[in-house]
């Protein structure tokens, strides 16, 4: 076990010793060892008083060292159900691997219990980082990790960046520049009537799209209209039924813009089912570039989020914050790019 | 650090503590402590001694008790580029999940150096056991894996089960009965020229699918015809290319059974570009079930496999294992499922 220490601002200061720490606190050295540890045979206020030292003086738990037991990073997702997931998991592994850092997934369901057990594995196998993948954790959660002083990172963040107390770092994608690229693509090739399939309101990405979105209806002087904005979450089903909303209109778009890919494809169905064809009926755009869609019918245009690349910065200040090193920033977007393929054309003449 | 024991056919034996081997090893206990604990300063002729021995008295290296530092288990894929991979990540990660055992998920991209930088981390991190996802180790890996006495689980084993030396138990899916259960629905709607695009034929899956196909054929009085199997990778470009080369015959088939998801979408893509309708021109079935197939355009028909359940047996096949448990069966191939959706119908009418 090394004795490495940084302070909570990533920047390092003088080493401080198990030992200290057990004099500081007025137990035996086994028992800092203990907590270090997440051994569970030690009294709640003792690993208390212990673990507020460890933090007061910047300890970190455990280094990637030669000959140390080989370093953690703990990967969290609410749920491992979409491709999506893959992507990122792909990303933060290679950087992990390349450290010789072994990657943790989990996936806590956004339940409580789960989110214990997980919490309960973390301490125990002394993980030296977290990654949590839009935030899948309630506030209590971090407040804990903070207090274990476990370096965070968030990749894609759910809300506000000001967490309760001194902010993790965060790492997402350019989502409302996003959005407006692939409005303004539409925009160009003559729609006017625009609907669009938002992500749960919830979510700081789902804002951003959508404020992509009306910005460039704006600056094209195409007043924005709530009838064409649907509600959806993300997944296949909701753009199925998002779409089949806008369609059933009695002045229904001339394309869709989903904000996510699953979205984009359940909205294919639905156009597919109406007897509608994409693109020469109506286009459709998504937002995600998940591998799958270049091969989707008609291959989607959509907008493309770098998630392995997400993946890999993520990785990348969580392993820098593990060993006390600066990281670059602790706001990082990474840019979206228009995936021009051929699911949309120019509406056409009525 | 436990010391419990189990033989190598799962069963208990008497414990063996780390004193003891140190002794008949003549060398000190935290020597053995050091080996044990995957450190690098121990001679390698001293490392191999012991091992021998932990091995020989059948010694776990770590074991998940209240307390102790929390289990691991490796779950190791040559790529992470698939919607597969999640789903099998998803039943691994529920059930070690429960156990409070983290999974740890890696990618060796048949790769020897990132091969040896994996066993360095492994070692290193003192695993409990190893999830191979189509047996993504050469079998020297496999060897060092048994020196180390890491129990071995193959999911979706690649080649023939027997390794060299005792088997790892392994876990799949029916391969023969879906291939004979996609070409039988098939022939029930009235195809008889039914085009097959194969995956890898080093895989025990691909041949065992392609086997599945022949049986349903003969079993209906249909000659089997070697023009009308295209070689495939499971990855979507192969599904094209296979598909196009299939309809570029002067008696190009009526149906396609591409052996994976992704070649089937790779095939209606194909299909699509030369201005051929699925179903109404040519059938398409898929085999796997991914999430998002049920929204490609038309909902593919397909061969369920139960990825996820597969990853969940793994799970509890390695954790009783590293228990020191019996195992219910060293060979489990779980049912597969025709999932009839909207990319087949009978064939039109010359």
């Amino acid at each position: 076990m090394a004795t490495e220490s940084a302070g909570p601002d990533g920047g390092t200061k003088p080493k401080v010793t198990i030992t200290a720490i057990a004099q500081e606190a007025g137990v035996s050295v086994p028992t800092v060892s203990r907590v270090v540890n997440g051994r569970s045979d030690v009294s709640p206020e003792t690993r208390a008083r212990v673990e507020d030292l460890l933090r007061l003086h910047g300890y970190r738990r455990r280094q990637a060292a030669p000959g140390d037991r080989a370093a953690l990073v703990d990967l969290v997702f609410n749920d491992l159900d979409s491709p999506w997931a893959v992507e990122i998991i792909r990303g933060v592994e290679e950087i992990a691997h390349q450290d010789g850092v072994g990657t943790v997934v989990s996936a806590i369901h956004g339940r409580a219990g789960s989110t214990r057990q997980w919490m309960k594995n973390l301490r125990a196998r002394a993980s030296d980082g977290v990654i949590l993948v839009t935030s899948a954790l309630e506030p209590v959660v971090h407040a804990e990790l903070r207090r274990l002083n476990v370096p965070i990172v968030v990749v894609d963040p759910a809300g506000s960046p000001a967490l309760d107390g001194p902010a993790a770092p965060t790492v997402g994608a350019t989502n409302w520049a996003g959005g407006l690229a692939a409005t303004e693509h539409l925009l160009s090739l003559g729609h006017r009537r625009i609907g669009f399939i938002a992500g749960p309101p919830r979510l700081l990405c789902s804002r951003a799209r959508l404020d992509g979105y009306r910005a460039a209806l704006e600056a094209a002087g195409v007043p924005f209209d709530q009838a064409l904005v649907a509600q959806g979450d993300f997944y296949h089903e909701s753009g199925f039924h998002g779409c089949d909303q806008l369609m059933a209109s009695p002045t229904p778009p001339t394309a869709v813009f989903a904000s996510s890919d699953q979205m984009a494809l359940g909205a294919i169905e639905a156009l597919r089912r109406r007897g509608l064809r994409v693109p020469e009926d109506v286009s459709v755009v998504g937002f995600d570039d998940l591998p799958e869609v270049s091969w989707s019918a008609p291959p989607l245009t959509t907008v493309r989020q770098p998630l392995a690349d997400m993946g890999k910065v993520a990785a990348r200040t969580v392993l820098r914050q593990a060993r006390g090193e600066e990281i670059d920033s602790p706001r990082v977007e990474l840019a979206t790019q228009l995936m021009i393929r051929a699911s949309t054309a120019p509406p056409t003449a009525p």
